[in-house]
């Protein structure tokens, strides 16, 4: 099941549930009513009912929602159920933050390749894991890898894509602050921190 | 006027637009068509269109969006007319980078306080900032600093934010991956590398 309709919107808010579901599973946490878990992830219960309306029903009157059979059915969607190999381009400050933050393993993600073009870079070691020399974007063919994380300058950002594309990968986590250009069958997802910073002012109480 | 009404998500994509649109001005573009926006930013004609009649019609039929006028209209709307000061908690490998970060400028913004509690990053040097310990916050009422970027590790970030309300700040945005507390009128917007990562593999074409 591919489950076509479903709005990317509600995609987005997919991990917000399941990040929050993990966290009581950990706690040993087994159901949860509606309104508490409405209120633990800051969204309306009648959003979430419509988000996970697009995939049955988990709500149980009286007794909330069943944690665990959440957890297995939002992994399902989200093609979460195994772990799959992420490659890394641009081993800067950005790229590093990146190679040390802990939250990936959580939804099964393992970066498995960092690649950069700087010289100071190349053969730099984070744990396990040693920076490549850019050029040898084919491993990741070669590997299969169809998910990576572009953390390089802007000016550079659109080739790198391109060079990513011609490797087989499907799904891009940009960090430069452009816009990039692909194949449709290739999802963009762009994070721009200052761009999520600019929506903060439109909250602040008029001076 | 406060446009009351505007959904969050069209908040979120105003700041999409003004990058857009502030790359066109840069190139001398003055006017654009609504078609080659929307190819632009990725995102439908119908959708940007709906989004705009929240606050005016700025299309002209035949010459499209009169660029500069959307700049202004957009800044006044998101109150991004003015430079803002933003605090960062945290200068670890991400808070590194974050103040690394080129982008922040165009918004606006000027990160002109950075505080940790680790003492090998106390002191540390920046550009013209200089890392101060984290139990000066109190330095953000002084200088009226709303706005924050919480770059702490996750344990810390809920002791971290209530600091930050109790020193006047209304906006964060948080990048440790956990869900923060604070009362309804400081809004938080949270940045979750791996849960953004996480709605790929959806994407992705079945094996």
């Amino acid at each position: 099941m591919r489950y076509h309709k479903i709005p990317d919107e509600t995609i987005r808010r997919l991990p917000v549930y399941l990040r929050q579901l993990l966290l009581l599973c950990q706690r040993g946490c087994t159901n949860i009513s509606s309104d508490s878990f409405s209120n633990l992830v800051h969204i309306a219960g009648s959003q979430i009912r419509k988000d996970f309306s697009y995939f049955g029903d988990f709500g149980v009157r009286g007794r909330g929602y069943d944690i665990k059979r959440l957890i297995k059915e939002i992994k399902k969607i989200l093609k979460l159920e195994s772990f799959r190999d992420v490659a890394l381009i641009g081993a800067g400050r950005l790229g590093s933050a990146i190679l040390g933050y802990p939250g990936f393993k959580r939804y099964g993600f393992k970066i498995s390749c960092a690649l950069d073009t700087d010289k100071r870079k190349i053969g730099k070691k984070f744990g396990a894991l040693t920076v490549k020399n850019a050029s040898e974007v084919g491993i990741l063919k070669k590997k299969k890898i169809k998910l990576a994380i572009i953390a390089t300058p802007s000016d550079v950002a659109q080739g790198v894509t391109n060079k990513l594309v011609k490797a087989g990968v499907k799904g891009i986590l940009n960090f430069a602050p452009c816009t990039l250009t692909a194949p449709k069958k290739v999802k963009i997802i762009n994070i721009d921190i200052a761009m999520d910073l600019a929506t903060l002012p439109y909250y602040l109480p008029s001076a």
